[in-house]
Parts: structure tokens; C-alpha cells; sequence
């Protein structure tokens, strides 16, 4: 069950080339591409002359041509010609809207009468020239839900990611989950600790000694339907951690956006957004390569656990205070789902 | 659904050597193999003893012996021996009328009190020194009837096929759609065109200028329940195209005979038979080889097709005079099987 | 359908490592792991916490800790300890009796309270410096049952395994089929034959010579729920057999434990128990070797026959004399499980 009237990240603008891209999100087949001047357009993956997959066609003049027997549908889902054919009467196929703001493509798979632009998160990293980022994209066998458990109880890095961004002091220290807005949000701070290595090399960068105690933090920010962005970072023992002057600390937002494929798949756009040395394109890659494999680790896990659900299906699970923020975070996308289910329909209007 | 009462093809010759075959043909498990003479014989492929597959057996003195304790059952699907058994009363398997003629095995699924070998089609160029014929075997995750509506609208080429027999003036030449007996013909003409590079090299087989213009046409010839064969070539300008002087023209049969393995599964036996250059065999191999590329860039198509059609269930599609061989070929199908089921059973005529 | 209150062998010794091991068995998912010095622990492979598996965490302190958040679970399938939590009140979960012993790890999947140690059978070769054992394990895609099915019946041997254990004289001799106590016992004889290779390689370890005419004999010895010990031998032709002098004959026993993992799969450990050379270990990797080969040959007959049993599902198979061992067996395995699910519930006890 996944909220619909809501904007999902679809793909990031570079998979969307001079081809169509065909890619399941929320149950339904979409095929996005680019039209005129580039603008992206989503429509139902589906030719409504035989069937065929739109997403084999190719784009000619803005609009997507059928790879199969040529009938050319725009942007709007409406057949604008097919050789020899009058298609006025073809019945249209459905689009959706789609926008590309901040690097990624958002849709809205549900009511599109309802879709605002202006409702697309704010990512203040992007054309931020303070601001580098790094990322990719993952599919994964589990529910988005399991991702976004794991994203707001970092307790796991402790116990999944031994030796790179995970260290004794993560479960030691005691989380808190408060909203702000509309926003879950789980903290956890960690006073006067050595720093672990990633962010050892980040204070080197920033041209600090890695060597003298820190104070570090994560806040896990959920935003329904599917986006976790993690404040992180470390700063000088005692000078206010996240707080602190900016030549004192270093600090990075991890970014986290889970898009439904199926109630048991979903698409897991990943990367960092980081406050320091933005002009380093070699640190950008080394930084994605590395954060690649970390959260490749929370696959296996992520996919037993998903098995696991269904195998045991019915069984009752704990909500510890380290879960408060997913509990919270399931129940506002609940709370979406069933209004979305209490919405009158057109008939019912009447 | 497909007819049962009717031959299909299920394997080519040379698939049956001295090991029996499996195939699953129209949802049913058999067991082809060579009996006595080299002659084929079908059965269940299910071992009366304990059920093992009796396509993992072998064949002895004309029989069929199952791998595993050595029954061994004749062609009829009778036992016929087993060591320190008597095996008079053991219950017989069903066998399958079954045919080898014109370069392929035939099947009759259904009641074969009702089999008929006079109403195989006849292939008028096996075993014709003035034909040449290739083909392949193609498994394909789609229903057969995808592929006879594939086939009975050869637009496609013109988006599927480019570059090998596709060109723009298919799309832009009208089709007919009429019945010759239970035949229903899809036909096309392409009046004083460029050849496109397959034909060019027909052309200069034949000893013709590839460069001059020509008339080009596509018959497409559908016979239930899963035969397409299509009269192809092309003709000096202007000379009366398919009934032109048999020097001034060169042309062939494509071949298509498709057999339902499941419901969304078929077995494609595909070739061209060829009335020109019959005697190189270099030539044969060749067309093969390309057929086969140009039939392969069908199958994402179509299996793709297939998936859509399970996805978008209920979707209604457009039947256009393109689609009109399509149409009523499955029109044809379809009444079959209603009077397939309209049959009173044994236990009915009492 | 499997019974559950009984002993089935889980793994070998070896599968449990300083890791644990997660295997299904009887329908179940368990993690396996050595707890306090090294004794077998089995639980369910599910962490109360989120689900997540046990058997990706790790092994401390002979507590199984699990992988995602540190949650400590003990052997009895209590939460033991979490970081920063109070787990008294944490919901136990299953833990199942396990007993080393004979160089098998058995488990009890049914009702604990029932489980009696003393009721794992003996193995008599196992510490027994007079016999060597060598053996493996096999994944298969089909019912334990027809597994026990296969080798109460070793007519198949003639078939199957050509060239290594069969010989046409295994289907010339008849069989018979008794009861020993709760064991099913069926065996053949054959006498004043040539020893087929493996008994010839076998004559001459035991410095026989493996030209002369032997007696040889088979007994298949089921019993419930997945055991068959098959006494294996031959002796110098008149000798008695299976009864002859320890000089005149060398025998084996083919060790086979089945474990279901579902309703169409199972684990299947395999060995043999050798009465000859026990001291000389090539010789034990070198029948390992030879019988895992030979045992792979039924494989893919096995898995095809399982295949076969759904797609003709219903379909009434032979019972004859050779299968009387295989029909016995199951109609114990049959019994037991009416016999269980007759049992009182806990509820109904009142």
C-alpha cells in the first residue's frame, strides 16, 4: 500500500536519453521520456493499438512513436498520427505529471488534478555551487518501507557497516524522535569520540587534525512518501556539534529517496550531498563508490528481512524507542493511504 | 485456449534422434520418439510405473524404455514389457496421432479418433528441386496468437525490421484483407520501388540489375490453427508484379508455423523457402542466419507484448484494417474452440 | 506432509561454522549455531525485533547476536541483551531440540516437550575405527518421499546407473520386502555373478580376487521419518552372502538421511560406510567422488518425476511388487502424520 497523490522520484534526469526509459513505479508501467526542448513526460507504457510496450518506441519530434507499428502518442497520452490511420478516434492512454527539479524527475502516479509542482521538495544542495553530490540507484527486492525502518534507526551502522561509517558509540547513545512540521525526525548525537574513518578523511579535507575528539550527529529527516535526508557530520569536541562555527566542524546530508515498484520492490535513489571541498570531482566519486558499497551491505539484509515478513507473516515486532522514528513514519504514510481510500470518487459525487 | 482437434507442428525431423524429445505442446507433457522404421511415435510423457519422465528413457527395438526401472512401453502407449513383471494389466498411456511429412513432425493434441493426415497442409516446395528451404526453432515467452497477429500485419517491418527488409513504403502502401477458403490473406503491393537490401541480393542471385525499380508484395496467408506462410518477392516495374514473367521476378515463401506450448508460451518454427539459387547451400545458410537476427528483434516485441497484456488486463485495443488478418484469424480460433467445447462427450451420447 | 515430532537430520557438523548457518527444514526457517562450547543451538531464524534474519548476524558469547540492531538472543530462544534496551519483556522466540551426535546434527521440528535424544538412531560405523565414512549433501527439487521412494527400490541402479553400480542382474533377481521391528526391509540377492567394477575395486582393497563368481545382496533398511541404510556387499560365490566369513566377503552400508524443506524439495545426505581399507583416506574421497557422481544421476530423473507428479496430477500410479518397500514407507510416514494431527491441542486439553 503506497500513498498515490504524492510526488515520488521517478529517475535521475541522465537515464532519460535520446531513448525511453521503461520503469514500474507504484504497480503501474510508465515510460518516461524526453519531448520537446527536452521537457520529460510519463505516460502509461502501453500502445493503445495492440498493446505493445511504448517504452521499446523511440522519440521523433517530441512525441513518442510505438516501436511496433508506429503510432505516435504526445506527451498528453493522445495518438497524434500512425501511417495511413485517422487517430482521432484512438482512445488516449494516461499521463502523468512529471517534473524534473533538483536532479531527479518527480511523478505523481495518482490524481493528476491534484498534482502541485509547488508541493516538490526543496534540495537546497543542488545549484548550490557550496554543495557538491554523488549518488545512485539501487533496486531491491524489499518493501520501501523496510528502507525507510533502516534509514531512521541508524542503529544498524553499528552492527551492518563495522568498519566504515559504524563505531561502538552509535548504540550507546541514546536517539530521540520529535516531529517538526510535517517531518519525523530521530537525532542522535555522540559527545567527545574519535571520529571513524570516513569522517577522519573528511576532516582532513576540511583541514582539521583527524586525530582530536569530535562530537557527531545524525538527524534522519522522513518526508512522506519516501524521502530520508540525513544530516551528518562531526565537529571539535564541546564547540556546540551541529551548532558549531562552520570552520569547526565538517558536515554532509545523506540523501535517501525510496520509490514503490511493488508492495515487495522498490527503487532506492541514494547519494551524498556534503558541505566540503565541493570542487573535488575525484573525492565525489570516491565518496559514491564507497557509500555504494556501505549500503550495499543493508541489501542482504534488507531482502532476508523482506522474506522474513512473509514467511512469518502475522507476527507481532517490537517498537523500541530506536524504532520510534519509522513507527511514526509508517503511520503518517497509513494515515495517506487511508484518506486517499476515503476520497469521493467522481461517481460518487455525483 | 487453443483448438486440440487439429495438427500442429511439434518438432522438426532432425530433433528426433535416437534419444526421445520432450516438448510440451498446447499444455500437454509429451514424449516424442523413433519407432520401428525410423517412425515417430508420441506418448505421454509420464511412466505408468511411478510417473518418471519417459523422455529421459531410450529406445529399444522400436520401443520406448523408461530410464529409471525399465518399462517399456510401444507406440500406442502400451506396456509392452519389464523385467520379472507381467504386465498385461497395467494401465496404457495416451499416444498422439502423429506425422512426419514436408520437412516436419505433426501433432493432433485432441481426440484422435478424429485425426485426419489428409488434412496436413501440403508444403509445395518440400521436396521440390526447384525450391531451397532454412529455418530455425524459436521458444518465446508470448501467446502463439501474438505472433500470428505479427505476422498477419507486416508494418512492423517498417519499425521492428529496419534496415534488413523493412522500409517506409510498407507503411505507406494500403493492406487487403480477404478470405481464399479457410484461408484468410493479407496482401500488400509496393508499386516501383528501390529493393530493399535482402531483395537486392535476391535480385543479383537471379542475374537482375538490383538497382532497377521495382513492384514488391507481401502476401500474408494465415491457415488455423497456427500456420502463416507469406508469399514474398519482388518484380521488374511494372511487369505485373507476383504474376509477372518468372524471369523478371524473384521471390520466395516465408514460413511460419507457431504451436502453443502454454497459454503464454509458443514454439516458433520459422524458414524461408526460396525460388531462386536452390542449389547453394551457402546461400541457404546465410538467409538462415539473417532470418533469424531479423526474427529474434521480435521477441522483446512481442514478449514485452505479452506482459502488457497481463498488466493492462481488460485494456481495450484498437482493431485496425492493418490488424484485420489478425483479427479474423483469431475469429477463426476462437470458434473452434467454442465448438471444440460445444462437442458432446462420450459420457453425454450414453 | 511431514511428520514433525521426530528426528531429522539438519546439517553436518562442519555446516556450522564460527558463522551461523540458516537452512529451511520441514517448512520452517531456522538458523542453526554453536553456542557454550560448541553445542548446536537451533532457533527460528527471525529476530523478534523486525524480523530481520539471525542467521546474517554472528555468534557471541554462545549467544546468536543478530545482524541489524544487536539484539542477543539465546539458545532457548530468549532475548538475552540490547544495547541501551531492557529486553525482559521481549516476546521469546521458537527454539527447537538439536543434538550432535553420530556426525550428524538432528533436529526436532515438532513439539519440544516430545523430544526424546534417546530415540536419534545409532549409527554403528560412526567412532568405530573398523569402518570409514565419506559422504555429501544434495539440494533437491523434489519430495523427500521420492527420494525414499528411489532407494527402497534399487531395480533403478540397472537403468540409472549403468557402468558404475548397475548390472542387468539387479532386475533379474527378485526382491523381497519384510518388517523388522518399525524398519522396512527390502532386499535382493544375487548370486553367482560377476562383481560389478565398484565390488571389484572393493574385492581387491580387501585383497580378494575380483575375477571369481560372487553372491551379492542389497538390503534397503527404511526407517521413519527419512533414513535408508542400505546393507551393500558381496562375497565369494556359496559362502552365504551377506552371513559369509569376514574373509571371504567385503561389504558397506549406503548411507542416506532426507530432510524435507518443503512439500517439493529436501535436503539429501549421502555417504557410505565402508567395512574395507578404513584407513586409507584416498580411497574415502575417491568413493565420495564416485558416489556423488552416481547419486547425481538421479537428480534430474528424480526432479522430472516430481514434475511429472503435478502435471498429472490425480493420475493413479503402479504399486508392484519392487515398489512394495517404497509403498510401506509411506503409508508409516502417512500414519504418522494422521497420527499427529490427531494429537489433542494444548486448548483442547483444557
Amino acid at each position: 500500500m503506497f500513498p498515490m497523490n504524492t510526488w515520488y522520484v521517478a529517475c535521475t534526469p541522465d537515464e532519460i536519453t535520446d531513448k525511453p526509459l521503461g520503469r514500474k513505479i507504484c504497480g503501474l508501467q510508465i515510460v518516461l521520456y524526453r519531448g520537446r526542448e527536452g521537457k520529460v513526460a510519463a505516460l502509461e507504457d502501453f500502445c493503445p493499438h495492440r498493446g505493445a510496450a511504448l517504452s521499446l518506441g523511440s522519440v521523433v519530434d517530441g512525441n513518442l512513436m510505438c516501436g511496433y507499428h508506429g503510432l505516435v502518442m504526445d506527451c498528453h497520452g493522445k495518438a497524434v498520427s500512425m501511417p495511413m490511420q485517422r487517430v482521432n478516434g484512438f482512445p488516449c492512454i494516461r499521463s502523468y505529471p512529471v517534473e524534473e527539479r533538483h536532479g531527479y524527475v518527480w511523478i505523481w502516479p495518482g490524481d493528476a488534478a491534484k498534482a502541485d509542482p509547488a508541493t516538490i521538495p526543496d534540495l537546497p544542495w543542488s545549484n548550490n555551487p557550496e554543495w557538491a553530490f554523488g549518488g545512485g540507484l539501487y533496486h531491491i527486492q524489499c518493501s520501501y518501507r523496510l528502507m525507510v525502518d533502516n534509514l531512521m534507526d541508524l542503529t544498524h551502522e553499528a552492527y551492518v557497516h563495522v568498519g566504515s561509517i559504524g563505531q561502538n558509540e552509535i548504540d550507546q547513545s541514546p536517539v530521540k524522535t520529535h516531529m517538526e512540521g510535517n517531518q519525523v525526525v530521530t537525532s542522535r548525537e555522540m559527545h567527545d569520540i574519535v571520529a571513524p574513518p570516513f569522517w577522519q578523511m573528511a576532516m582532513r579535507a576540511q583541514g582539521l587534525d583527524d586525530q582530536v575528539r569530535v562530537d557527531r550527529w545524525q538527524y534522519s529527516r522522513f518526508t512522506a512518501p519516501g524521502s530520508v535526508l540525513i544530516d551528518v557530520g562531526v565537529a571539535l569536541a564541546g564547540q556546540g556539534g551541529i551548532n558549531a562555527d562552520p570552520a569547526q566542524r565538517v558536515y554532509a546530508i545523506v540523501v535517501d529517496f525510496m520509490t514503490p515498484e511493488t508492495e515487495t520492490s522498490h527503487w532506492y535513489f541514494w547519494g551524498m550531498a556534503r558541505h566540503f571541498k565541493p570542487d573535488d570531482s575525484a573525492l565525489t566519486d570516491s565518496i559514491r563508490q564507497g557509500q555504494g558499497a556501505i549500503f550495499n551491505q543493508d541489501l542482504a539484509v534488507l531482502e532476508a528481512q523482506q522474506h522474513n515478513r512473509e514467511a512469518f507473516e502475522g507476527r507481532r515486532l517490537l517498537a523500541l524507542n530506536i524504532d520510534a522514528g519509522g513507527v511514526r513514519a509508517n503511520r503518517i504514510l497509513d494515515d495517506m493511504v487511508v484518506a486517499e481510500r476515503a476520497l469521493p470518487t467522481e461517481a460518487a459525487v455525483g
